[in-house]
């Protein structure tokens, strides 16, 4: 895939945007690394950030200038190369500079602007590079698929690939658009609060107010970027972030059914690409938790097995060694009850009564965990929670790409 | 080091105990995989056992025969290769199967027996080979350096090197010997409860009442076995028994301070000998927490950094990237507030109020994480909480070790 591709047909796109996307040179590589998403008239935002009590920088700007603004959005500035973090007032400071530049090229308020940033923690930004870039990203900005797909690439950092995701809804026999964007690959262990260094971006032409378009975002949220992990190392600078343009004309109250389906698919859409993508993953993995006590007892139990290090490693060995996850059931701190667990392998029976089942066949499941992609199901044989959770393994490859001297 | 080597000096050993080591055939590698700890008469005992909910049937054992013995303990008897874990009704009756062979070769009551397993999870015990191998350990038992050298040995599985530590109290001008053996060097998160398959036996002459010994044990397993992890994955059969059988004839209140002291040493220098032994550990870290709200709440953020897999790679690396710290920290759940952060890398400042130190010298910083064994010193400014923890790196000899298909 060349890196003019586009991401998705142009007709996907919502009305009233304009996107943008310029190598302001925080990158070593000299990838691009400043992209911008541009609402013709403020929208409608709601964003949800991580519940990392070290906040980057951006995200203290980002709560300020919704507040200030009443929830209305009308730029998008999102750096990758340099996460503002750790960087103290200076780092305020210099995610405030890059809002006023782009309120003075874009004719709007500075608490209008909505800054992002993702990449290396502790490192001041060079905020005067992302100023001298404004210009040409206003020259360029423009609504079109292959604009969107360039904000798509900007905002990568260790990822290999781009992440877009879009629905339909049809609401009264109109149609609203939907389009989401994201990127992260590594310190994947998002819990956006009400939590994400996730970051996702989501455009939508439906006329929505602010409250209701967060009350939105938080449900499909729950169920998609907080279901999951690939290192389980949570970020301080996740965000995801939704704008309404109201360009479609169609005005949605909270809670409309057909609106609901569409978020929720481009949210589940995008986080699974996420996990997809995680650093030096070689098996995705469903954990669909059944049984529990309350469905934040799965959770509970999925992010404890999605963070131990030796089911992990047993996954990227393709190993049914099912004792792991006994181990990681066990101390997830859920008042489980062993002789009542069971396990399967996709179709394959593991695990039954806590103990292993007459039907394991070791050569079968091994042969199971050969694919790229499978499922592992637990019922706990407790009560009615339920989780279903994406995860990843952890091979050479992920140590590789973290243990590099690189800063 | 030959396999017959003396792990400790002859007059380190307390009288009133015999060792025994065998191979009864559990082990693929033929290694020797049984091994016996026998109390010439009813040893005063007490045990801590992991926290986890899912428990290996010798605990279940275990504490049956403690309570029933009134905590006086005749035999010990180990074996490695297979955890006899999530192994149900079966796996109950092969530990009390193992027990009666004792008992009858020891000329023991049932309950006096304290039966331990380390090894795979979740396949059946074959008791018979264990019981086959009875005679053979009872007529091998005594009470030499030798025969315990052979007894820390028999009870290792992924461990490269046995484990052990002896410290001498002076009492009143009369001496209690005490000796400590451990294993364990993955899935090891231990948090023994009133908490560890870590696996720790301790002897001592002392003259102890069971529930004065409890006493002990609690306190210095508190700052040495619950202060360590490797992949931060708590097992189903970490054990710690300590064994006191008299002979010195010195007589033990609880909280002496000179048996105290020995003790806390005995059990930190076996804890760290874990860490040091970690699978595909390259660097050993000292975390010294200091200024948190409470003891606990030290605990806790050095157990987050302890299982952040982007730290642990970054330790594998050399890499100061202190951001990660950061990152941890703030996903502790523990209420730190950035700002009053300080870190050290040894005496290196790295990051001063939440942000880079000016001292920071990357080329400095990266040179001192080249050692084996170093320190990361953070103060929280808060309050007088502290811990100290010992961990390790998270490297490809890791993944190596458990992502091998070896079920």
């Amino acid at each position: 895939m060349s890196s003019t591709d586009l991401l998705l047909a142009p007709d996907a796109l919502p009305a009233g945007f304009r996107f943008a996307c310029v190598t302001a040179g925080l990158k070593a590589s000299g990838k691009p690394d400043f992209a911008l998403a541009i609402a013709d008239a403020p929208a409608s935002a709601a964003a949800l950030y991580t519940a990392n009590r070290v906040q980057a920088a951006p995200l203290i700007v980002d709560r300020k200038h919704i507040a200030r603004s009443g929830g209305k959005i009308r730029v998008v500035a999102v750096n990758s190369g340099n996460a503002n973090c750790a960087t103290g007032e200076a780092g305020i400071q210099a995610a405030e500079q890059v809002c006023a530049a782009a309120s003075e090229a874009f004719a709007c308020h500075d608490y209008e602007v909505f800054p992002s940033s993702t990449g290396i923690i502790g490192v001041p930004l060079p905020a005067e590079k992302l100023v001298a870039a404004m210009p040409a990203a206003s020259a360029q900005a423009a609504g079109t698929a292959e604009a969107f797909s360039a904000f798509a690439r900007g905002i990568l950092t260790t990822d290999t690939r781009p992440k877009v995701a879009s629905a339909r809804a049809e609401i009264d026999g109109q149609t609203v658009r939907i389009v989401g964007t994201c990127k992260g690959a590594g310190m994947i262990g998002p819990q956006l609060v009400p939590h994400a260094t996730m970051l996702g971006y989501i455009f939508t032409d439906a006329a929505i107010e602010p409250a209701v378009l967060d009350s939105y975002l938080r449900a499909s949220v729950d169920t998609s970027f907080n279901c999951i992990s690939i290192d389980g190392d949570m970020s301080t600078n996740d965000t995801v972030l939704i704008l309404a343009s109201g360009t479609s004309g169609v005005a949605l109250p909270a809670g409309h059914p057909a609106f609901r389906i569409a978020l929720d698919a481009v949210c589940l859409s995008l986080a699974r690409q996420i996990v997809h993508d995680g650093e030096g993953v070689t098996h995705v993995v469903e954990l669909q938790i059944k049984g529990a006590p309350s469905d934040a007892d799965a959770r509970t139990i999925a992010k404890t097995i999605a963070h131990s290090p030796l089911v992990k490693t047993a996954w990227a060995g393709m190993d049914p060694n099912w004792g792991r996850l006994m181990a990681a059931i066990g101390y997830s701190g859920v008042a489980i009850e062993p002789e009542r667990i069971n396990i399967w392998f996709g179709r394959h029976e593991i695990c039954r009564n806590g103990g292993r089942s007459p039907l394991y066949d070791e050569a079968q499941a091994h042969a199971y965990l050969q694919q790229r992609e499978f499922t592992v199901r637990i019922d706990l044989g407790l009560g009615s929670g339920t989780c279903n959770f994406f995860t990843t393994d952890l091979t050479h490859e992920y140590v590789h790409i973290n243990a590099d001297y690189s800063t």
